[in-house]
């Protein structure tokens, strides 16, 4: 069965199932979905994903979407190796509570923080320092959660694991998501967490070359997002696949 | 190994919980944790939850926290009927699909509405209407999303089922939330939804008689969150196992 995985480089979700992908040596391909021209809300991409948002699969007969979910389905219904995604029931379990705890605590406020504080615009939202202001407290109090509880111990990766799982990978890319604010801004936010930095080098260094590659997409983004221009498909994707247009999840 | 289950019944997640395991004939003890006054927060829970919220469970020596983690963990790890969290990778897969789906939009949408509009006094919190207002948009599209997306076809339940799944259960428990809401209030939100309503009744029906005893507190603090007034132990809880105290997750 054919996987064709939706995609804009420039959404942290959709940036870990592509590594997940790579990484995994999972066979793909990439489509590309042009948020800055909302093609996510698309009536063709609407069929694959009704939600209109990426990242998204498709799977022989299957479409699915949400990426946690993705993740999950891919580790399962693939070969990967066992650190991804622990057969043993207790890990996964504990793989998973790091999972949702994201969805309420990390992403909710680094996706805010950057999404008012710099990215808005290029889905045509305008900034918001008020509320920007408001989700870096709680993205704050995120890294210091994940420095002083979800990195336990002296082990590199979360939950005091030797190798990276799909909750590093996930939390990693929602925090690189950072990268496209001045350095001031990220230095203010990221500075008191020591294993937090080390941790995003480890994944870093662990998943290469994919995390580099993908990721790519967001460090030439960075001087057009500071300055608020508007962004084509060629400044936000490598190599566009332009089968589809439609607007994302970031 | 003994199962117990840190609950307090105003919180819609634990709930869930406790209705799942009351469902599937788990045998666990159920222990209350009174978040009017942030027992939640105490070290004797910090030490079961270091992010001091309920639910969370012990299994022997094993501590998990998250609802929808202690779902998928406790639905793998004892005998329960297939339907709850379907055994086929592709059903299970969209089941997490929903539960992904709910943190973003149908928790965050209800749950900050219900808190600024209601609840917020119970964990002293002051009541916020323009924050709600917002809220109450989110929860509206959420709802709209189940009634046009999640609950397609025919079929009673979620994703075209036959039976409940876990995900029934988060998420209408979630939205019975709102029954503490003045009667205007909750006909506005929830009138629109004609497969909304019928699908929560579905899923009482599916679950009784559990399902009005879990959610009895429910309805009995309702008078006093709607004036407002301060709720001590003896009005939250129906049997309350005071062996700790805590703050929880609402």
């Amino acid at each position: 069965m054919e996987l064709k995985v939706y995609v804009h480089r420039l959404s942290q979700p959709a940036r870990a199932v592509l590594i997940f992908c790579k990484m995994a040596g999972i066979e793909f391909e990439e489509i590309f979905i042009d948020l800055t021209t909302k093609q996510q809300k698309t009536p063709e991409f609407l069929e694959i994903n009704p939600l209109g948002q990426v990242p998204a699969i498709t799977h022989g007969k299957t479409n699915l979407f949400e990426s946690h979910a993705i993740l999950i389905y891919l580790a399962s219904a693939f070969p990967v190796a066992d650190h991804w995604y622990p057969s043993n029931l207790l890990k996964r379990a504990k793989i998973q509570s790091v999972l949702d705890w994201h969805h309420s605590n990390l992403r909710r406020g680094a996706g805010t923080y950057v999404m008012n504080a710099a990215m808005g615009p290029v889905i045509g939202l305008p900034l918001n320092p008020q509320a920007a202001a408001k989700a870096e407290k709680l993205l704050c109090a995120s890294l210091s959660k994940i420095e002083s509880f979800w990195l336990n111990g002296t082990a590199p990766f979360l939950l005091g694991a030797n190798l990276p799982s799909i909750a590093d990978l996930s939390l990693v890319c929602e925090i690189m998501q950072l990268e496209v604010l001045e350095e001031e801004d990220r230095n203010r936010i990221l500075g008191p967490y020591r294993k937090v930095k080390q941790w995003i080098e480890d994944t870093k260094h662990a998943t290469m070359p994919h995390f580099d590659e993908v990721h790519k997409v967001l460090f030439n983004a960075k001087p057009r997002l500071q300055k608020n221009l508007p962004m084509g498909a060629t400044n936000t994707q490598t190599q566009p696949n332009l089968k589809l247009s439609l607007q994302s999840k970031m």
